[in-house]
């Protein structure tokens, strides 16, 4: 990991934050800023999660995805525990500089604590389809993937789930 | 658009929220849930945003974007001012409920205000390609896409920039 540190730089004007190569992130009124994951290669949607100022230098330097989990209000470095390491391919800024896109190899193609591959296997119909569905008002998801990858009691045991109601 | 009303579920348990098919989404303490957009064909990251309640509902009753602008504190119908509306072909919930993924297809082919096709063009270099940069601690990003679709003061006149400093 490059002992480089990072420094981000203070936003100035639209044009600097729109047009320019500074880095110069906007991290909300939490800190945070926003991150979509994606598989470099198939191009399929992982995750969507937050950094805070530390998690993103700590990703660019180490080039492996680090998160702020708002949870457990911690560094989360994604596999830690799974192994399902992030290697970041490529990171990306958007317009006005509020949210980070990674393109990432994922060892072992899994990137979903409930075992699927993406953690979006679940659709809702919308439009048209939403019309003509024949339950009023509550809304039916449809599964789009049902094969688990792998069996999440084994990789993570006991441990708690993340998922908070 | 369809004017049955959309009724989110109670999130009760764990395995209803992860394995059920209820759409009983997580909206945080503003009100709001993550939305990520891609490119229904070419699987693209257009952008990032926000919706409420009403947004979501909105969405799935129309099957046309409406996201909720913090900026503006407003529903925001996309495509509304410039034309490129976001047809939506799928829309996808990830295992807690959190974050909304919207596969849609644009009209016009582009979606940032800066007038690029995706928000995303520029990219910043992480692990050995930061190690090796020659810059120190001060991070410039590479433009990816260096081509606009549309010239933004054509399409949005004199309104004020969404980004904000």
């Amino acid at each position: 990991m490059s002992k480089k540190a990072v420094v981000f730089q203070p936003r100035r004007t639209v044009e600097q934050v729109e047009e320019g190569t500074d880095l110069a992130p906007k991290f909300d009124e939490r800190g945070l800023i926003a991150v979509v994951t994606t598989d470099a290669t198939s191009g399929e949607l992982l995750m969507q999660a937050y950094m805070n100022a530390e998690a993103l230098s700590l990703t660019i330097q180490s080039g492996e995805a680090v998160y702020y989990s708002r949870s457990h209000q911690a560094l989360w470095h994604k596999g830690k525990t799974s192994g399902l390491v992030q290697t970041v391919r490529e990171l990306l800024l958007d317009d006005d500089q509020d949210c980070v896109w990674l393109k990432v190899d994922v060892a072992g193609g899994a990137s979903c604590h409930v075992g699927y591959r993406s953690c979006f296997y679940r659709r809702v119909p919308v439009g048209e389809e939403y019309a003509a569905a024949q339950t009023e008002s509550v809304v039916d998801m449809i599964f789009t993937d049902t094969e688990k990858v792998f069996d999440p009691k084994e990789v993570y045991g006991d441990a708690p789930n993340p998922t908070k109601l």
